[in-house]
């Protein structure tokens, strides 16, 4: 099942947000087995976004466009996707009760322009917004199924675990999972790296395998899709032999993991804890520990000793040493 | 001028990879004066990959594309590139120079398989990389001009800077600038600031104006373009006056300069320095302070007291309130 993501907003183009909705969405996606073949990015513009929604739907089978879902002019999604479907604008009754829910529980009274929320295309299906107002929006037109969501990520992120995934699931049954080892392999060039495993990489299908250079390292990626997560482990697992047996110890750390993970699972372990010393980082690694739910049972705290007076008052670093 | 965005990855589609060459690209371009209309995300998929280039050169003045430049096998931008546009693939003798300069310069041998690096579509101009091995190449056809940049960012960002912006200025002489003015705007509904600035929306053209829903606030972004920095700034202040002037202090920051730095620019007038002690945040506040540069000027280092422990003990705080 090929999926399409369309991205709206003229802050993507201007290039003032990280498009962090598309990366997100194509994670949470692969891991439901749907597989991303494209992203396409558009302004608020009436004739390209149904331009691009037109060809989305010539070579995808599910289009999930985020943004332009609110009650401002400047929001056009519902109406650029009944356009280019040739659908009328309808008001839709649910998308209004879902509206008038949003306001009663801010108890507030539903202002004139959120009326616009609720006109959407014709025989368009209602999902349910967690967060914020807008209503998101499912149409089924020919072989295609449209999903717009709102732009905020929180509200994006929302509406798609509690409504996307049960509408796909009831829709289309399941797609299996899509799931990917990676690991960071040191101290080889990128051709030789390919020659080494020129076969995998000649006949992969299922798993497939990529190579991406990082600093200072290369990535290798092994993606498999198959009806269960154990399943997939099982189409990954001979190739993750033949790449530990060829590379050896170049292979350095599984990057599925992070760094702050493996770590903490470590000290876990061996009930151990750890404080941080900070100059130049100045916190980052103190913030990296503490991403890792779970790491205030090993995490103590620790000094950010970013002038050389702290260095020496604090940490007892030699004057004459900070002085070199 | 209009350009297309065209970045290649399944990295990017599996969404392991935040798409930050993008938005880096779009704001230089911007900056340049020069209009992104689209963004595209495509496979590794030599058929797909054609089809998004086609399509781009029907809807851009230039095409720019990252990834795709290396010498393994999963490196096909350029020969993607030739058969989208009918010319044949050939060897480059500026390409090959290109390539062997940087392995001069590291004391190696050219690798064979670094040979695919310089067969180029035929009649390409060779753009010099900074930092890795994979030449840059533009090519003009027709009305299009294909640019094609590797995809590490570190590599592109030092192309770009290096040679494209010279050959775009060389090619299509100066476009002006876009510049945006960027407020935080609080206590207040969408709709209601719709309303405020109506008159604006409705005749925006140059500058234009956005509004885009945040977290606790709405960013209003008013756009212009014009020849110089100073003459976009004459263009957008008379609508900064009407914006100030209508929402009064509703309007916070500017979000132009961020808070990091609006806090840097007073220490220094007041010559003041600052501690931070942190528990939850765990760093990430020094770390954000010294992300501004000049801020060891003011910033002398900081406390990450974690644990409850640490809470009591160096920062003092009452044990009562502790476990309160």
């Amino acid at each position: 099942m090929i999926v399409e993501l369309i991205s709206t907003g003229s802050e993507l183009l201007l290039g003032d947000t990280v498009n962090t909705n598309v990366s997100w969405l194509a994670q949470e996606l692969n891991k439901l087995g749907y597989t991303i073949a494209h992203q396409s990015v558009v302004g608020d513009n009436p004739k390209r976004m149904a331009e691009v929604f037109q060809l989305a739907s010539t070579r995808a089978d599910i289009v999930i466009s985020t943004g332009g879902l609110g009650p401002t002019q400047g929001d056009i999604t519902r109406n650029v996707l009944a356009d280019s479907i040739g659908r009328p604008i309808v008001f839709n009754q649910e998308a209004m009760d879902e509206v008038k829910k949003f306001f009663d529980r801010v108890k507030r009274t539903v202002p004139d322009a959120s009326r616009r929320e609720a006109e959407l295309p014709e025989g368009a299906n209602v999902l349910h917004n967690p967060v914020g107002v807008a209503p998101g929006v499912v149409v089924e037109d020919g072989d295609t199924t449209y999903i717009l969501l709102p732009g905020p990520p929180g509200e994006m992120k929302g509406m798609f675990h509690d409504s996307v995934v049960p509408y796909l699931m009831n829709r289309f049954g399941s797609q299996g999972v899509v799931t990917s080892y990676r690991y960071g392999v040191y101290d080889i060039r990128e051709i030789d790296l390919e020659n080494t495993l020129m076969d995998l990489i000649k006949n992969q299908s299922n798993p497939t395998i990529a190579l991406l250079i990082k600093k200072g390292y290369i990535e290798v990626r092994i993606t498999a899709n198959a009806d269960t997560l154990e399943a997939a482990h099982e189409v990954l697992n001979p190739w993750d032999a033949i790449i530990r047996e060829r590379l050896g110890a170049r292979v350095g750390r599984d990057l599925t993991v992070s760094m702050e993970e493996t770590l903490g699972h470590v000290l876990l372990e061996e009930q151990s804890t750890i404080s941080t010393a900070e100059s130049c980082t100045s916190g980052l690694v103190g913030k990296l520990l503490t991403n890792v739910s779970g790491s205030s049972e090993y995490y103590m705290g620790g000094v950010i000793s970013y002038s050389n007076d702290i260095k020496h008052r604090v940490l007892s670093v030699p004057q004459d040493m900070l002085d070199t």
